[in-house]
């Protein structure tokens, strides 16, 4: 008799963004003459630019013809994209990374939920609370968190960082020592960073204890202030301690169009075992590819038409999350992050539970945002908007909640 | 200190196509002037059809305007694609599929590989012999295989039904119980398939011992016999203990553009869990949806055009498999498959091993084809050629393999 994999079933409640949606829908269902504005799921609002567009209309003008048809891609994705991302994202910023380092997929969410597979069970994972809900739910799934506490909504065996006001949402060393590592950077959902020194003492402290760092950086294209690294890599001993996963989503507008890399130094070894062999195995496995016309789209993005039009749309959106914090600051909110990130942390007013305070937005201003509580206890009377609404929906959102 | 997937080390060496598109590319190099043919991998060469061109250049100028701009998809994959697959593949043939049973992913190869993540370790998984690696494999990786048994080929938690010339290549029902069966139908690599009541037989045998099948239809497209059934669910009961995964790849040409989708019914059950359940999950998890603009293309193999101009692909590659298997068989060659299946099984000639068949193929007469054994054990002394050549290139391979 087959026997489904249990630890499924230890998982509270449904992913959190499913659960949103699922209110959502009951909501607008219920009250159809109602216009409701998401500030919710970090899902953009732009079109593709126009250089993105053009490269796959040529893209699929290839795959009509024999001649220049595409079939199976390499393993790791084509060389023209990997070429481009290691000449701007890397060596642009005097990081040096090599072609067979870099590993195309479908995005950010497969890769870090599926790099767990390398991992043995018996690892001990540490992460920021609040955090990115796939990090530790793909663990869960795989059964290296331990059991889950319902009174304490979480699990026995992750160590958790609270990322609050009051230590400025920068996590603190933990006293247990964990082997996995996630750091999301800048961050989702609390929109705050790490500058350089302080993700220097990361690196360190993760080579010192032969930990790996799984280091998410989806939104390093907001990033404003130059002492915040855009890659893990520019910290001195990344190589030997550090997995880094970059998408398209956020930088050019990719949620419906699939593409992200992950990084995986050949110094980061367990033992004697490449890490970069492993996930090369399974990529070779367990996948197939990034289509070939999502490629060329992404290879589009780091053309110099592609690199100023999504600059462009990159400000769009961080003028939206000026917008955001500067209206709830005049409100009266405390507001963080929006300055590198498209993501503003507000605290709930009068110590609103975050579930209350997003039903009362949804309710009453037919606003969509994400309770801090879903991305972790310590989020709890927080609460995430998004600052990938349009412009005039953004501002239209800030007049409904000035008039709660 | 973190600790790797120990189960990655036991895996013996890489995966089969990697293995030989890097033997390929050496020979490549080594004698550039050499015009290599490939029927090895299962890739296609036909360009997609004009219909499914013309949908994704739709599609992309959709993704131009934020008025019909799509990002993140629903969980499950669009509506307009589950509707036009229920519609063409389950209620045209008599079987009622619901909306939420279908799964759209980027190809059977992930869903194949991934579906292992639902199941416990304790599982005992039966395959044919010969086989299509990525089921052994991510069973392997996922630690359900018990150690692998160097000197007979084989891991030692796996139930191999060998199916060769003098069993039809119908695997017997085995002595030791399984808990989750593999079957391929048609079968990738030999090309056979099988009648509606050899598959009846195992869902019968499923439902007795509460297995669970995973049942790859990735080339239902090419059956052309009326008594093979295109889908699992003709078969009574298989509701209750089948999965059924089908691809884009093969009878669309999708190997670059990558889509499938896994059918789950609900009536699929461990206990009181549902499995449609879990991989829902999983599904909303670890994956973010195939592209929209793929996920039209799809859209569009069902439209009236669309399912003209496969059908045409299709029996253009039916005619390479047809001119395969007669010209194997006039040079005196046994050969297997080619009739339901876009692949021809053959037997080495003179007792040869089947990578030795390998070398003489590429060396001698600069043809690609796959090693039996490297599909398992009972694959040895067997090769997998396949029609997907363009009809002039496997007409050229032909001759070649005459005057060897």
């Amino acid at each position: 008799m087959y026997k489904i994999n249990d630890n499924y079933l230890k998982l509270p409640g449904s992913y959190l963004f499913s659960t949103i949606g699922k209110k959502v829908a009951a909501y607008k269902e219920a009250n159809p003459d109602r216009d409701v504005i998401s500030l919710g799921i970090g899902d953009v609002t732009l079109p593709l630019a126009p250089a993105i567009i053009s490269a796959m209309h040529s893209a699929v003008d290839e795959m009509a013809n024999a001649e220049t048809f595409h079939g199976y891609a390499p393993d790791l994705g084509y060389e023209f994209l990997r070429k481009a991302i290691v000449d701007n994202d890397y060596k642009a910023r005097g990081v040096d990374i090599a072609l067979d380092e870099i590993f195309i997929s479908d995005g950010a969410k497969s890769d870090s939920g599926n790099i767990v597979d390398i991992f043995s069970q018996d690892n001990t994972i540490a992460v920021t609370d609040p955090v990115y809900p796939v990090y530790v739910d793909s663990n869960a799934m795989s059964g290296k968190t331990g059991e889950y506490l319902k009174d304490k909504e979480c699990w026995s065996n992750v160590i958790y960082m609270p990322c609050v006001a009051e230590n400025n949402f920068i996590p603190d060393i933990p006293d247990k020592t964990p082997d996995i590592i996630y750091i999301c950077c800048p961050n989702n959902p609390t929109g705050t960073t790490l500058n350089k020194e302080a993700l220097q003492k990361w690196v360190d402290y993760a080579n010192e204890k032969k930990a790996v760092i799984i280091y998410d950086a989806a939104y390093e294209a907001y990033i404003s202030e130059p002492d915040v690294p855009h890659s893990i890599f520019e910290c001195d001993g990344a190589k030997t301690c550090a997995i880094e996963m970059r998408s398209f989503s956020k930088n050019a507008g990719f949620t419906g169009t699939r593409l992200g890399f992950t990084v995986i130094p050949k110094e980061l070894k367990c033992g004697d075992v490449s890490v970069n062999s492993l996930w090369a195995r399974r990529h070779g496995t367990k996948f197939n590819g990034a289509p070939y016309i999502i490629q060329r789209a992404g290879e589009a993005v780091y053309s110099d038409a592609g690199k100023t039009q999504t600059r462009e749309q990159i400000s769009y959106y961080m003028k939206n999350a000026k917008n955001i914090r500067e209206g709830l600051a005049d409100m009266g909110y405390t507001v963080f992050g929006g300055v590198n990130a498209p993501y503003i942390w507000l605290q709930t007013p009068e110590g609103m539970k975050s579930w209350e305070f997003f039903d009362l937005l949804l309710e009453e201003a037919n606003v969509v945002g994400t309770p801090g509580s879903g991305f972790g206890p310590s989020g709890e009377g927080y609460f995430r908007l998004t600052a990938f609404g349009s412009a005039e929906n953004t501002v239209k959102a800030l007049d409904r909640i000035k008039n709660l």
